[in-house]
């Protein structure tokens, strides 16, 4: 099989990670027989410093006209106090809302387990942790506060900023259909969460979510406040199959059901729209601070480019192929050092984890 | 000292919790020579029963006439699917939100620390917590998404719901302010939390920040986005002392924070505005499946009534009574019994905790 692949290497870590994917990825087209074409482009600060905008049109259209996404990371300057100063539209970030609304990657799979492996680093005591858990978080992406109607402007002599938070029922509906398929194939149970004590947005979400369950009579669905669901996700996580939710309450959840696997450097995501092509990213950010430093996990970005095989090229050997290589790897005791332990047998660099990989593929 | 408390049972185990923290408050008018005149009135579920509503006017104007108020909990249907056919000004939780913007308290004060005596209780591993974590949020109350306009209509033969989220200068600025003013009394330092990467309301709340803490200058101040906090509770709750956010922001970390210390029923709020006048309840909700059972924790109610004495009545040192005698009866060993461990003494009911705490007083 012949395939377009994009390539988004991004900012600070990206690079590196994506490199190391790129290496996977060749070891399964030599051993499966495909030929991957790559396609590089800029986004986020990098295509800042090159064209004046976080993501351009024709950078859309190269990925558009190929049949997968890969990126790094983009951003760099979290944390930095005076971003507020910066045109939103201009910031690093601005290129990955672009393109999920330009590619319509209504979808964000984001899948948070427990790797038996890594449990120590888990930051929850094993009581709660002792039967696993595995879940996959399904955040809808492209509505929602995200790309909302927003302004900021003058009343009274004040400064008021106001953003707005819009959903309509094929948003939802189209979202819930994709959390149930998933459900279906997987434990079999839905977590809707919102916030329909108070949001009319969240009393849609639930009547349109209550709505679709019905053609999913083997699916369970439980509806949750976003509020408890932050508070079970450290209680007791082990309860989660797939949590639906909107864009925002996804944001936060997807951050901290990630951490509480403590391998957040382990995690893949997939944003998926209505078509075949798909966006595959590690879960994590662009670390700026230990970029160029060999020590990345690229661990995230080879089960992104796993979930990819899987999804938009319908590569399912392949794709397990990659997922038993890093199983492999992994129980040989390798790791980077952002998940090594006293248990690790060797404690690897980004390059030398990738060609581990790669080599048992 | 004479002076008026509103007392607002509520629904679930809220009349048992503050028949608990009355009994406290009674030993403390004693012992202290004070006077306490009590008004009970109605709020959620009981005063839909009563009045159809979750809160008259004239409950209202009765705690405007007292000097604090003094609330246990309200609501009940939580997880019901149903919900979203009641009309939201007509669920129980509607009487939070209303007695909130009527009486202008814009600051909620939520503790979050871990009990020494509780140690065992906190879901993260004992590696995270050996230093203990001390943080408390400063979360806006009367703003944001709870109460911007929201509208649900058909368009293009489709129901579509919106949400607004906004905030002027004014109503960042007098709650920074408290936040720096808690913090300049703790470990000085402020963790201002937003998702200035994507909404105009946090570039304006960025903004404000920055310019009320030109005039702390003792304490520092730091900026982190929503989804990372979200992890960093998690993670590294040390980390923190002060926490300022916006409302929905604030309804999720909180929740979460409190959930980490592994002591919900142990956690006491204030709600303030810019008089005397605030609202004091325990974090955690009315559990109606434990009602009437005497089952329930009362220490949070109880150290809410601490909360009261100390911020609407400026009863210092009966304030820190309570609080001592708390300790006192957590360090001999008794426990409710959703804080019991291996440990425990003895584990006991709603009133036999209110019983040895009014002893200690
Ligand atoms: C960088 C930021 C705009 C983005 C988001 O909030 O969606 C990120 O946090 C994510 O979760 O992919
Ligand atoms: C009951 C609900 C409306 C309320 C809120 O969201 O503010 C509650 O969760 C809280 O945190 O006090």
């Amino acid at each position: 099989m012949e395939c377009k692949i994009t390539l988004i290497p991004g900012d600070g870590i990206g690079p590196e990670i994506v490199g190391e994917a790129v290496k996977v990825l060749n070891k399964v087209a030599d051993k499966f027989g495909h030929t991957f074409n790559y396609t590089k482009i800029l986004m986020g600060g990098c295509s800042i410093d090159e064209y004046g905008v976080p993501l351009t049109d024709e950078a859309v259209d190269i990925c558009k006209a190929s049949d997968a996404v890969l990126l790094g990371a983009v951003g760099g300057n979290v944390g930095n106090s005076r971003w507020y100063d910066v045109a939103p539209n201009l910031r690093p970030e601005a290129g990955l809302l672009k393109i999920r609304k330009d590619l319509g990657l209504f979808a964000n799979l984001r899948p948070a387990y427990l790797y038996n492996e890594l449990k120590k680093a888990c930051p929850l005591k094993e009581e709660i942790t002792k039967d696993g858990f595995d879940m996959i978080i399904v955040r809808e992406l492209t509505g929602g506060l995200y790309f909302g109607e927003r302004e900021t402007k003058t009343v009274n002599g004040m400064l008021e900023a106001r953003d707005t938070l819009t959903y309509n029922e094929e948003e939802i509906r189209r979202i819930a259909i994709k959390a149930f398929e998933i459900a279906r194939k997987r434990k079999k149970k839905v977590t809707s969460v919102d916030k329909a004590n108070v949001l009319d947005s969240s009393r849609l979400w639930r009547k349109v979510v209550a709505e679709v369950s019905k053609d999913y009579e083997d699916v369970a669905l439980e509806n949750m406040l976003v509020d408890n669901c932050a508070m079970q996700l450290v209680m007791n996580p082990g309860q989660f199959d797939v949590i639906l939710t909107e864009n925002m309450f996804g944001d936060i959840l997807s951050d901290e059901a990630s951490m509480i696997t403590g391998s957040i450097g382990m995690l893949s995501s997939a944003s998926l729209g209505k078509t075949k092509l798909g966006l595959y990213e590690p879960s994590h950010g662009s670390a700026p601070d230990i970029a160029g430093q060999n020590k990345a996990n690229p661990i995230a970005t080879i089960l992104s480019a796993a979930m990819m095989l899987k999804f938009s090229l319908d590569l399912d050997k392949e794709a397990n192929a990659i997922e038993e290589a890093v199983a492999k790897v992994l129980s040989e005791g390798y790791r980077t050092v952002d998940i090594a332990s006293n248990e690790t047998k060797e404690v690897v660099g980004t390059d030398k984890m990738g060609d581990l990989i790669a080599a048992n593929i």
